[in-house]
């Protein structure tokens, strides 16, 4: 995959690093390359759901923010990426004290891009994938 | 749809409302009933995503966590609700100063239930559809 | 939702009827206008899975096709309507003599449009609920 | 993936070929191994949509079917495997002389399992990912 912008990297960066939510629930940039990206969050008590597990809701952001950064990779200058869809399964009970993400872009295309996100819970040091998604995105022409 | 558990109405509203990450973003409880749960959360800077839109993740949190009380109401006592998988297509960017959900049972099932949530951008006193999400759940007991 | 095609009704007849898979599989248009689409498919021991259930991939079929005539009625002449994604849960094993789907477009775009399908399955009779879809759809200019 | 049922071969190879429907469109079970599964279809003008693609349904009939394949190598003798839900994206117009699918399941549960599939179109001999599911199973005892 071939990246349309010479500064593809600081355009996915912003992408991921510019987003008041994602900050706000701890998202850390790791890495990121022409068609992926990767990303983690370190598990605060605030991320919880009712039963002692780390809530759907954290999985689906972190699922959806990388693969927009993954996305933002591929995509002209001065376009922005909007999620048009995305779907979730929860493989087992996410618990420990770091959530990874890897995405990747399975299809890049001029109106509509696919990307895959894996979250893995990291608990004691070891792995396990909790979640994966698939995400459809719109690349738009920025104002 | 007739709840099997005679304190529906509070086990449901534990569901909302001891979720910490649910109450991190603001989410507030409305009203709920036997298959049905409504909530908003009003709109901070925090919950934007980088091109000033209300953040994907924020949406997909909501619709997921008001399916969760409204499957809530329908379990038996000591039961949990868990997410299995869900989808939710973004119809149009979201602004406004609050969003507001409303999620029914589509099916109560012993080890599946499936739940739509509606998510309405409010801006100046006008409502839009801004996202649809169709969510599994998984009743489990709890320990 | 205003049709922005005085034809729409025979450009949506033609997408339901001009498809050889769903021709193959029976599925018959009742009635279509602006924005939904009705059909149906009588059930015959092809249609099958393992187990004596109407196949996944039938009801499956079905939703999307649908979907596709009513979004098919929003479209401008000369477009033709792929489909780019869709989820479907089923609520419950499809038995029956029939299969009947009703689709409605919940948000009409210009590079994308997103409907709901109802798959009810008749059986002596009485209608219900089997399966449920969300479908996303690309219009294309057609050459 | 370890399988449950030392005759799993068999009793998978019958999920896939017992199937009217999947019959019915020319679904050919090409390999299986514990938690995988392979097929394909030759196509013919009857897979076709309006515009000459290969219809969504047969693309999701496969991918459902394989999936199905795929989990049915890790259940219990005497469990039958069936769809709950499914989501497929779909890539780029597939046209093509062959559709071929690969699932791999995910993760296999008690009440839950999750595959992914992957379909191919095979066109002069070059293959082209034309779309991906993921797919929740529910393995239910037999009667």
């Amino acid at each position: 995959m071939e990246p349309q912008n010479p500064n593809y990297r600081e355009h996915a960066t912003a992408i991921i690093r510019k987003s008041r939510f994602a900050m706000d629930i701890g998202l850390v940039l790791d890495d990121l390359g022409p068609g992926w990206c990767e990303t983690h969050i370190d598990i605060l008590p605030k991320h919880m759901q009712q039963d002692g597990y780390i809530h759907a809701g954290v999985q689906a952001t972190l699922a959806d923010h990388t693969a927009g950064g993954a996305t933002g990779t591929l995509v002209p200058e001065g376009y922005l990426v909007l999620s048009a869809e995305f779907k979730i399964n929860f493989l087992r009970p996410a618990v420990g004290e770091r959530l990874r993400c890897r995405a990747t872009v399975l299809k890049a295309g001029k109106t509509l891009s696919v990307a895959e996100s894996e979250v893995y819970a990291v608990r004691d040091g070891a792995e396990k994938l909790v979640a994966k998604a698939t995400v459809t995105l719109a690349p738009v022409r920025g104002r």
